[in-house]
Protein backbone atom coordinates (compact mmCIF):
# COMPACT_ATOMS: atom_id res chain seq x y z
CA UNK A 1 0.00 0.00 0.00
CA UNK A 2 1.17 3.23 -0.77
CA UNK A 3 -0.28 6.58 0.96
CA UNK A 4 -0.42 9.30 -0.50
CA UNK A 5 -1.57 13.24 0.70
CA UNK A 6 -3.64 15.42 -2.15
CA UNK A 7 -4.18 19.15 -2.05
CA UNK A 8 -7.77 19.35 -2.97
CA UNK A 9 -9.53 22.40 -4.54
CA UNK A 10 -13.15 22.28 -4.19
CA UNK A 11 -16.76 24.11 -4.79
CA UNK A 12 -18.93 23.27 -2.21
CA UNK A 13 -22.44 24.56 -4.03
CA UNK A 14 -23.46 20.89 -5.01
CA UNK A 15 -22.20 18.89 -1.93
CA UNK A 16 -23.86 18.48 1.60
CA UNK A 17 -20.62 18.97 2.83
CA UNK A 18 -17.16 16.76 2.41
CA UNK A 19 -17.84 13.75 4.79
CA UNK A 20 -19.80 10.68 2.86
CA UNK A 21 -23.66 11.24 3.41
CA UNK A 22 -26.42 9.00 2.64
CA UNK A 23 -28.89 11.94 2.14
CA UNK A 24 -26.85 13.26 -0.58
CA UNK A 25 -23.54 13.84 -2.63
CA UNK A 26 -20.60 14.65 -0.65
CA UNK A 27 -17.16 15.75 -1.97
CA UNK A 28 -15.51 12.75 -0.19
CA UNK A 29 -17.82 10.29 -2.45
CA UNK A 30 -17.12 12.22 -5.77
CA UNK A 31 -13.40 11.63 -4.44
CA UNK A 32 -13.48 8.10 -3.73
CA UNK A 33 -15.75 7.17 -7.01
CA UNK A 34 -13.41 8.47 -9.20
CA UNK A 35 -10.66 6.36 -6.85
CA UNK A 36 -12.38 3.03 -7.39
CA UNK A 37 -12.74 4.14 -11.47
CA UNK A 38 -9.15 4.40 -11.83
CA UNK A 39 -7.86 2.01 -9.02
CA UNK A 40 -10.38 -1.17 -9.13
CA UNK A 41 -9.32 -0.48 -5.34
CA UNK A 42 -12.27 0.62 -2.29
CA UNK A 43 -10.26 3.53 -1.86
CA UNK A 44 -10.91 6.24 1.79
CA UNK A 45 -10.09 9.29 1.95
CA UNK A 46 -8.94 11.17 5.13
CA UNK A 47 -8.97 15.17 5.31
CA UNK A 48 -7.77 17.22 7.21
CA UNK A 49 -11.10 19.01 8.06
CA UNK A 50 -14.63 18.37 7.53
CA UNK A 51 -16.59 20.68 5.91
CA UNK A 52 -20.77 21.41 6.32
CA UNK A 53 -22.52 21.53 3.32
CA UNK A 54 -22.11 24.99 0.56
CA UNK A 55 -18.56 25.24 2.54
CA UNK A 56 -15.66 25.52 -0.31
CA UNK A 57 -11.86 24.42 -0.28
CA UNK A 58 -9.39 26.09 -1.91
CA UNK A 59 -6.72 24.08 -0.35
CA UNK A 60 -7.92 20.78 1.56
CA UNK A 61 -5.94 18.41 2.38
CA UNK A 62 -6.45 14.90 2.69
CA UNK A 63 -4.85 11.22 2.45
CA UNK A 64 -5.31 7.84 0.89
CA UNK A 65 -3.90 4.82 0.16
CA UNK A 66 -3.72 2.49 -3.01
CA UNK A 67 -2.36 -0.81 -3.53
CA UNK A 68 -1.80 -1.10 -7.42
CA UNK A 69 1.32 1.20 -8.43
CA UNK A 70 0.71 4.48 -9.00
CA UNK A 71 2.80 8.08 -9.32
CA UNK A 72 1.70 10.67 -7.81
CA UNK A 73 1.57 12.20 -10.92
CA UNK A 74 -0.67 9.93 -12.45
CA UNK A 75 -2.63 9.33 -9.50
CA UNK A 76 -4.13 12.82 -9.66
CA UNK A 77 -4.24 13.47 -13.33
CA UNK A 78 -6.19 10.05 -13.12
CA UNK A 79 -8.43 11.22 -10.52
CA UNK A 80 -8.74 14.98 -12.12
CA UNK A 81 -9.95 13.07 -15.16
CA UNK A 82 -12.82 10.64 -13.51
CA UNK A 83 -13.95 13.01 -10.95
CA UNK A 84 -15.54 15.60 -13.91
CA UNK A 85 -18.20 16.91 -13.86
CA UNK A 86 -17.99 17.44 -10.13
CA UNK A 87 -16.18 21.00 -9.23
CA UNK A 88 -13.16 19.01 -7.34
CA UNK A 89 -10.03 19.23 -8.15
CA UNK A 90 -6.55 17.62 -7.12
CA UNK A 91 -3.96 20.27 -7.34
CA UNK A 92 -1.60 18.68 -5.97
CA UNK A 93 -0.51 14.62 -4.81
CA UNK A 94 2.60 13.53 -3.30
CA UNK A 95 3.50 10.07 -1.39
CA UNK A 96 4.11 10.22 2.46
CA UNK A 97 5.10 7.67 5.01
CA UNK A 98 2.18 5.36 6.42
CA UNK A 99 2.39 7.29 9.87
CA UNK A 100 1.18 10.87 7.98
CA UNK A 101 -2.54 11.58 8.44
CA UNK A 102 -4.39 14.33 6.99
CA UNK A 103 -6.59 15.15 10.19
CA UNK A 104 -4.21 13.68 13.02
CA UNK A 105 -0.88 14.87 11.48
CA UNK A 106 -2.60 18.57 11.38
CA UNK A 107 -0.89 20.91 13.41
CA UNK A 108 -2.77 24.54 12.04
CA UNK A 109 -5.60 25.02 9.77
CA UNK A 110 -6.81 27.94 7.76
CA UNK A 111 -9.87 29.43 6.62
CA UNK A 112 -11.21 33.01 4.59
CA UNK A 113 -14.64 33.99 4.60
CA UNK A 114 -15.78 36.17 1.72
CA UNK A 115 -17.96 39.19 2.51
CA UNK A 116 -19.38 41.17 -0.42
CA UNK A 117 -20.04 44.47 0.76
CA UNK A 118 -22.89 46.09 -1.52
CA UNK A 119 -26.50 46.50 -2.06
CA UNK A 120 -26.42 44.77 -5.85
CA UNK A 121 -27.56 40.81 -5.66
CA UNK A 122 -24.46 38.60 -6.38
CA UNK A 123 -24.04 37.60 -10.04
CA UNK A 124 -21.08 35.27 -10.35
CA UNK A 125 -20.35 34.69 -6.74
CA UNK A 126 -23.86 33.26 -6.16
CA UNK A 127 -23.19 30.88 -3.16
CA UNK A 128 -19.85 31.81 -3.03
CA UNK A 129 -19.65 34.65 -1.09
CA UNK A 130 -22.10 36.46 2.13
CA UNK A 131 -23.57 39.72 0.32
CA UNK A 132 -23.93 42.14 3.26
CA UNK A 133 -25.84 45.36 2.13
CA UNK A 134 -24.97 47.65 5.33
CA UNK A 135 -21.76 49.37 4.65
CA UNK A 136 -19.55 47.19 6.91
CA UNK A 137 -16.91 49.66 9.46
CA UNK A 138 -13.77 47.14 9.20
CA UNK A 139 -11.42 48.79 11.61
CA UNK A 140 -14.78 48.13 14.09
CA UNK A 141 -14.45 44.85 13.21
CA UNK A 142 -10.75 44.24 13.74
CA UNK A 143 -11.16 45.80 17.09
CA UNK A 144 -13.90 43.60 17.74
CA UNK A 145 -11.74 40.23 16.16
CA UNK A 146 -8.69 41.39 18.42
CA UNK A 147 -10.80 40.08 21.67
CA UNK A 148 -11.36 36.39 20.37
CA UNK A 149 -7.36 36.09 19.41
CA UNK A 150 -5.97 33.69 21.81
CA UNK A 151 -6.75 30.90 23.82
CA UNK A 152 -10.21 31.26 25.34
CA UNK A 153 -13.37 28.99 25.92
CA UNK A 154 -15.52 29.40 22.94
CA UNK A 155 -18.01 27.71 23.79
CA UNK A 156 -20.38 30.29 22.88
CA UNK A 157 -18.94 29.98 19.03
CA UNK A 158 -19.75 26.44 18.86
CA UNK A 159 -22.36 24.90 17.44
CA UNK A 160 -25.23 22.67 19.66
CA UNK A 161 -23.85 19.60 17.47
CA UNK A 162 -19.92 20.09 18.05
CA UNK A 163 -18.24 16.67 19.24
CA UNK A 164 -15.32 17.97 20.53
CA UNK A 165 -14.12 17.31 23.88
CA UNK A 166 -13.15 20.59 25.16
CA UNK A 167 -14.72 24.03 24.05
CA UNK A 168 -11.02 25.54 24.25
CA UNK A 169 -8.89 26.77 21.32
CA UNK A 170 -6.43 28.99 20.96
CA UNK A 171 -7.20 31.27 17.65
CA UNK A 172 -3.98 32.61 15.97
CA UNK A 173 -5.10 34.94 13.84
CA UNK A 174 -8.10 36.85 12.91
CA UNK A 175 -7.86 39.34 10.90
CA UNK A 176 -9.99 41.46 8.97
CA UNK A 177 -9.49 43.19 5.28
CA UNK A 178 -11.12 45.10 2.90
CA UNK A 179 -10.70 45.31 -0.80
CA UNK A 180 -13.20 47.85 -2.51
CA UNK A 181 -16.38 46.38 -2.29
CA UNK A 182 -14.77 42.85 -0.61
CA UNK A 183 -14.03 42.23 3.60
CA UNK A 184 -12.39 39.44 3.61
CA UNK A 185 -11.80 37.54 7.06
CA UNK A 186 -8.82 35.39 7.84
CA UNK A 187 -8.85 33.12 10.82
CA UNK A 188 -6.18 30.39 11.60
CA UNK A 189 -5.65 28.08 14.90
CA UNK A 190 -4.46 24.71 15.40
CA UNK A 191 -8.20 23.21 15.47
CA UNK A 192 -11.57 24.99 15.67
CA UNK A 193 -14.79 23.83 17.25
CA UNK A 194 -17.65 23.10 14.56
CA UNK A 195 -19.34 26.63 13.14
CA UNK A 196 -16.90 28.34 14.85
CA UNK A 197 -15.26 30.37 12.39
CA UNK A 198 -18.85 31.05 10.69
CA UNK A 199 -20.44 31.92 14.63
CA UNK A 200 -16.96 34.62 14.29
CA UNK A 201 -17.78 35.96 11.24
CA UNK A 202 -21.38 36.89 12.08
CA UNK A 203 -20.81 38.53 15.22
CA UNK A 204 -18.07 40.46 13.34
CA UNK A 205 -20.74 41.21 10.85
CA UNK A 206 -22.76 43.15 13.60
CA UNK A 207 -19.63 45.21 15.07
CA UNK A 208 -19.31 45.85 10.91
CA UNK A 209 -22.91 47.02 10.69
CA UNK A 210 -22.43 49.56 14.16
CA UNK A 211 -25.65 46.88 16.13
CA UNK A 212 -22.75 45.86 17.92
CA UNK A 213 -19.41 47.39 19.79
CA UNK A 214 -16.68 45.50 19.88
CA UNK A 215 -16.90 44.90 23.62
CA UNK A 216 -20.20 43.54 22.97
CA UNK A 217 -18.28 40.83 21.30
CA UNK A 218 -15.58 40.30 23.89
CA UNK A 219 -18.71 39.72 26.50
CA UNK A 220 -20.19 36.96 24.57
CA UNK A 221 -16.81 35.58 24.21
CA UNK A 222 -16.92 36.01 28.33
CA UNK A 223 -20.72 34.85 28.80
CA UNK A 224 -19.40 30.90 27.77
CA UNK A 225 -23.04 30.11 26.51
CA UNK A 226 -25.05 29.65 22.93
CA UNK A 227 -27.50 32.32 23.68
CA UNK A 228 -24.87 35.58 23.86
CA UNK A 229 -24.59 34.14 20.02
CA UNK A 230 -25.07 36.86 17.63
CA UNK A 231 -25.77 34.05 14.28
CA UNK A 232 -23.86 32.14 11.66
CA UNK A 233 -22.83 33.51 8.77
CA UNK A 234 -24.01 31.72 5.83
CA UNK A 235 -21.63 28.72 4.23
CA UNK A 236 -21.15 30.47 0.89
CA UNK A 237 -18.86 32.99 1.73
CA UNK A 238 -16.50 30.29 3.83
CA UNK A 239 -13.30 28.58 2.14
CA UNK A 240 -10.76 26.21 3.70
CA UNK A 241 -7.76 27.29 2.67
CA UNK A 242 -4.78 25.59 4.02
CA UNK A 243 -3.42 22.55 6.37
CA UNK A 244 -0.11 22.82 8.14
CA UNK A 245 1.86 19.89 8.87
CA UNK A 246 5.10 19.33 10.84
CA UNK B 1 -40.05 59.95 -20.80
CA UNK B 2 -36.98 59.69 -18.74
CA UNK B 3 -33.47 58.45 -19.87
CA UNK B 4 -31.92 56.27 -17.51
CA UNK B 5 -28.04 54.91 -17.73
CA UNK B 6 -27.11 51.14 -16.08
CA UNK B 7 -24.22 49.87 -14.88
CA UNK B 8 -24.86 46.12 -15.23
CA UNK B 9 -22.57 43.50 -13.95
CA UNK B 10 -23.87 39.92 -15.59
CA UNK B 11 -22.07 36.13 -15.75
CA UNK B 12 -22.57 35.28 -19.33
CA UNK B 13 -22.83 31.03 -18.92
CA UNK B 14 -26.55 30.96 -19.19
CA UNK B 15 -27.05 33.32 -21.88
CA UNK B 16 -26.64 33.45 -25.83
CA UNK B 17 -24.90 36.79 -25.45
CA UNK B 18 -26.31 40.33 -24.45
CA UNK B 19 -28.52 40.88 -27.68
CA UNK B 20 -31.98 39.55 -27.91
CA UNK B 21 -31.94 36.38 -29.74
CA UNK B 22 -34.93 34.07 -30.98
CA UNK B 23 -33.54 31.07 -30.03
CA UNK B 24 -32.15 31.37 -26.62
CA UNK B 25 -32.02 33.30 -23.15
CA UNK B 26 -30.11 37.09 -23.87
CA UNK B 27 -29.32 39.75 -20.89
CA UNK B 28 -31.31 41.91 -22.61
CA UNK B 29 -34.08 40.05 -22.47
CA UNK B 30 -34.14 38.96 -18.86
CA UNK B 31 -33.39 43.28 -18.36
CA UNK B 32 -36.33 43.91 -20.82
CA UNK B 33 -38.92 41.13 -18.87
CA UNK B 34 -37.66 42.58 -15.34
CA UNK B 35 -38.38 45.99 -16.52
CA UNK B 36 -41.79 45.70 -17.83
CA UNK B 37 -42.36 43.37 -14.95
CA UNK B 38 -41.71 46.87 -12.83
CA UNK B 39 -43.28 49.39 -14.95
CA UNK B 40 -45.65 47.70 -17.11
CA UNK B 41 -44.01 49.61 -20.15
CA UNK B 42 -42.69 47.85 -23.22
CA UNK B 43 -38.49 48.84 -21.96
CA UNK B 44 -35.58 48.85 -24.61
CA UNK B 45 -32.16 48.16 -23.75
CA UNK B 46 -29.02 49.73 -25.60
CA UNK B 47 -25.58 48.15 -24.43
CA UNK B 48 -22.47 49.57 -24.65
CA UNK B 49 -21.25 46.57 -26.49
CA UNK B 50 -22.74 43.51 -27.72
CA UNK B 51 -21.21 40.58 -25.80
CA UNK B 52 -20.97 37.26 -27.49
CA UNK B 53 -22.45 33.84 -26.01
CA UNK B 54 -21.30 33.04 -23.20
CA UNK B 55 -18.94 36.36 -22.69
CA UNK B 56 -19.22 38.14 -18.96
CA UNK B 57 -19.31 41.79 -17.74
CA UNK B 58 -18.52 43.53 -14.79
CA UNK B 59 -19.46 46.87 -15.65
CA UNK B 60 -21.67 46.73 -19.15
CA UNK B 61 -23.41 50.12 -19.52
CA UNK B 62 -26.85 50.58 -21.43
CA UNK B 63 -29.45 53.10 -21.00
CA UNK B 64 -33.29 52.77 -21.12
CA UNK B 65 -36.52 55.08 -21.06
CA UNK B 66 -39.64 54.87 -18.76
CA UNK B 67 -42.35 56.62 -18.99
CA UNK B 68 -43.34 56.10 -15.22
CA UNK B 69 -42.18 58.35 -12.74
CA UNK B 70 -39.03 56.48 -11.20
CA UNK B 71 -35.70 57.53 -8.81
CA UNK B 72 -32.80 55.81 -10.29
CA UNK B 73 -32.55 53.95 -6.90
CA UNK B 74 -36.07 52.91 -6.91
CA UNK B 75 -35.70 51.62 -10.87
CA UNK B 76 -32.66 49.83 -9.96
CA UNK B 77 -33.83 48.19 -6.76
CA UNK B 78 -36.96 47.00 -8.68
CA UNK B 79 -35.02 45.78 -11.31
CA UNK B 80 -32.43 43.95 -9.25
CA UNK B 81 -35.39 42.32 -7.50
CA UNK B 82 -37.25 40.86 -10.88
CA UNK B 83 -34.46 40.16 -13.13
CA UNK B 84 -33.79 37.40 -10.58
CA UNK B 85 -32.67 34.54 -10.72
CA UNK B 86 -31.02 35.22 -13.36
CA UNK B 87 -27.38 36.17 -13.05
CA UNK B 88 -27.56 39.72 -14.21
CA UNK B 89 -27.47 42.99 -11.53
CA UNK B 90 -27.59 46.35 -11.96
CA UNK B 91 -24.69 48.01 -9.64
CA UNK B 92 -25.71 51.31 -10.74
CA UNK B 93 -28.24 53.64 -12.25
CA UNK B 94 -28.62 57.57 -12.93
CA UNK B 95 -30.94 60.04 -15.00
CA UNK B 96 -29.07 60.78 -17.98
CA UNK B 97 -29.75 63.79 -20.94
CA UNK B 98 -32.19 62.09 -23.95
CA UNK B 99 -28.91 62.42 -26.52
CA UNK B 100 -27.11 60.42 -23.98
CA UNK B 101 -26.70 56.87 -25.91
CA UNK B 102 -24.60 53.76 -24.46
CA UNK B 103 -23.34 52.71 -27.28
CA UNK B 104 -23.15 55.69 -29.93
CA UNK B 105 -21.52 58.28 -26.49
CA UNK B 106 -19.06 55.81 -25.62
CA UNK B 107 -15.64 57.09 -26.43
CA UNK B 108 -13.87 54.17 -24.63
CA UNK B 109 -14.18 50.24 -24.08
CA UNK B 110 -12.23 47.90 -22.05
CA UNK B 111 -11.92 44.42 -21.75
CA UNK B 112 -10.36 41.95 -18.92
CA UNK B 113 -9.10 38.21 -19.82
CA UNK B 114 -8.63 35.99 -17.34
CA UNK B 115 -6.59 32.54 -17.64
CA UNK B 116 -5.67 30.10 -14.79
CA UNK B 117 -2.55 29.03 -15.87
CA UNK B 118 -2.33 25.37 -14.17
CA UNK B 119 -2.85 21.70 -14.94
CA UNK B 120 -5.70 21.38 -12.90
CA UNK B 121 -9.25 21.07 -13.94
CA UNK B 122 -11.43 24.83 -12.63
CA UNK B 123 -14.01 24.12 -10.15
CA UNK B 124 -14.99 27.82 -9.06
CA UNK B 125 -14.11 29.38 -12.44
CA UNK B 126 -15.83 26.44 -14.72
CA UNK B 127 -17.22 28.50 -17.29
CA UNK B 128 -15.60 32.27 -16.07
CA UNK B 129 -11.89 31.82 -17.21
CA UNK B 130 -9.75 29.73 -19.52
CA UNK B 131 -7.58 27.07 -18.24
CA UNK B 132 -4.20 26.83 -20.14
CA UNK B 133 -1.99 24.15 -19.22
CA UNK B 134 1.54 24.91 -20.34
CA UNK B 135 3.10 27.14 -18.81
CA UNK B 136 3.06 30.59 -20.25
CA UNK B 137 5.79 33.26 -20.73
CA UNK B 138 3.74 36.77 -19.64
CA UNK B 139 7.15 38.57 -20.55
CA UNK B 140 6.67 37.21 -24.15
CA UNK B 141 2.98 37.46 -24.15
CA UNK B 142 3.39 41.53 -22.97
CA UNK B 143 5.73 41.92 -25.92
CA UNK B 144 3.71 40.53 -28.53
CA UNK B 145 1.18 42.35 -27.31
CA UNK B 146 3.34 45.75 -27.88
CA UNK B 147 3.15 45.01 -31.79
CA UNK B 148 -0.59 45.73 -31.61
CA UNK B 149 -0.75 48.60 -29.54
CA UNK B 150 -1.60 51.79 -32.08
CA UNK B 151 -3.40 51.98 -35.06
CA UNK B 152 -3.56 49.49 -37.47
CA UNK B 153 -5.64 47.52 -39.82
CA UNK B 154 -6.92 43.87 -37.74
CA UNK B 155 -8.52 42.72 -40.66
CA UNK B 156 -6.44 39.34 -39.33
CA UNK B 157 -8.25 39.47 -36.10
CA UNK B 158 -11.43 40.22 -37.08
CA UNK B 159 -14.59 37.49 -37.15
CA UNK B 160 -15.80 36.76 -41.02
CA UNK B 161 -19.22 37.95 -39.67
CA UNK B 162 -17.53 41.29 -38.49
CA UNK B 163 -20.13 44.61 -39.27
CA UNK B 164 -17.87 47.17 -38.92
CA UNK B 165 -17.16 49.22 -42.15
CA UNK B 166 -13.82 49.30 -41.69
CA UNK B 167 -11.15 46.84 -40.02
CA UNK B 168 -8.70 49.96 -38.74
CA UNK B 169 -8.78 50.22 -34.60
CA UNK B 170 -6.66 52.12 -32.26
CA UNK B 171 -5.75 49.83 -29.86
CA UNK B 172 -4.78 52.02 -26.70
CA UNK B 173 -3.93 49.47 -24.25
CA UNK B 174 -3.06 45.68 -24.50
CA UNK B 175 -1.40 44.30 -21.50
CA UNK B 176 -0.20 41.20 -19.61
CA UNK B 177 0.24 40.26 -16.17
CA UNK B 178 0.52 37.41 -13.87
CA UNK B 179 -0.73 36.96 -10.70
CA UNK B 180 0.06 33.51 -9.11
CA UNK B 181 -1.57 31.01 -11.25
CA UNK B 182 -3.81 33.57 -13.30
CA UNK B 183 -2.91 35.67 -16.17
CA UNK B 184 -4.43 38.95 -17.08
CA UNK B 185 -4.96 40.25 -20.87
CA UNK B 186 -6.37 43.82 -20.48
CA UNK B 187 -7.26 45.83 -23.64
CA UNK B 188 -8.96 49.07 -24.15
CA UNK B 189 -10.08 51.13 -27.14
CA UNK B 190 -12.44 53.22 -28.57
CA UNK B 191 -13.87 50.70 -30.05
CA UNK B 192 -13.12 46.32 -31.28
CA UNK B 193 -13.83 44.88 -34.21
CA UNK B 194 -15.78 41.46 -33.89
CA UNK B 195 -13.55 38.81 -31.93
CA UNK B 196 -10.74 41.11 -31.94
CA UNK B 197 -10.14 40.69 -28.18
CA UNK B 198 -10.18 36.86 -28.60
CA UNK B 199 -8.40 36.70 -31.16
CA UNK B 200 -5.37 38.51 -29.33
CA UNK B 201 -5.69 36.55 -26.58
CA UNK B 202 -5.74 33.46 -28.58
CA UNK B 203 -1.96 34.36 -30.54
CA UNK B 204 -1.16 35.44 -27.05
CA UNK B 205 -1.77 32.15 -25.78
CA UNK B 206 0.55 30.82 -28.44
CA UNK B 207 3.71 33.15 -27.75
CA UNK B 208 3.15 32.45 -23.98
CA UNK B 209 3.72 28.57 -24.64
CA UNK B 210 6.60 29.25 -27.08
CA UNK B 211 4.71 27.77 -30.20
CA UNK B 212 4.90 31.35 -31.97
CA UNK B 213 6.90 34.51 -31.33
CA UNK B 214 6.31 38.15 -30.37
CA UNK B 215 7.49 38.54 -34.11
CA UNK B 216 4.92 35.92 -35.80
CA UNK B 217 2.09 38.14 -33.99
CA UNK B 218 3.95 41.38 -35.67
CA UNK B 219 3.86 39.21 -38.89
CA UNK B 220 0.18 37.68 -38.49
CA UNK B 221 -0.96 41.43 -38.33
CA UNK B 222 1.12 42.72 -41.16
CA UNK B 223 -0.82 39.96 -42.83
CA UNK B 224 -3.95 41.71 -42.61
CA UNK B 225 -6.22 38.16 -43.61
CA UNK B 226 -7.70 35.97 -41.63
CA UNK B 227 -5.62 32.50 -42.21
CA UNK B 228 -2.59 34.36 -40.67
CA UNK B 229 -4.52 33.91 -37.73
CA UNK B 230 -3.79 31.25 -34.32
CA UNK B 231 -7.10 30.68 -32.77
CA UNK B 232 -9.67 32.41 -30.39
CA UNK B 233 -9.68 32.00 -27.20
CA UNK B 234 -12.72 30.66 -25.77
CA UNK B 235 -15.73 33.39 -24.08
CA UNK B 236 -15.42 31.81 -20.87
CA UNK B 237 -11.91 34.39 -19.91
CA UNK B 238 -13.36 37.64 -21.41
CA UNK B 239 -15.35 40.24 -19.26
CA UNK B 240 -16.22 43.41 -20.49
CA UNK B 241 -15.04 46.14 -17.84
CA UNK B 242 -16.08 49.35 -18.56
CA UNK B 243 -17.26 51.94 -20.61
CA UNK B 244 -15.80 55.39 -21.00
CA UNK B 245 -17.95 58.48 -21.94
CA UNK B 246 -16.93 62.44 -22.18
Amino acid sequence: MTRFALTIEFDGRPFMGWQRQDHGPSVQQALEDAAHEVTGEDVLFHAAGRTDAGVHAQAMRAHCEVEKDFTPFRLMEAINARVRPNPVAVLDCEMVPDDWHARFSCVGRSYEYRIVNRRAPLTFEQGLAWRVIQPLDEAAMQEAANHLIGRHDFTTFRSAHCQADSPLRTLDRLEVRREDERVYVVAEARSFLHHQVRSMVGCLKLVGEGKWSPQDVADALAARERQALGFNAPPDGLYFTGAKYL
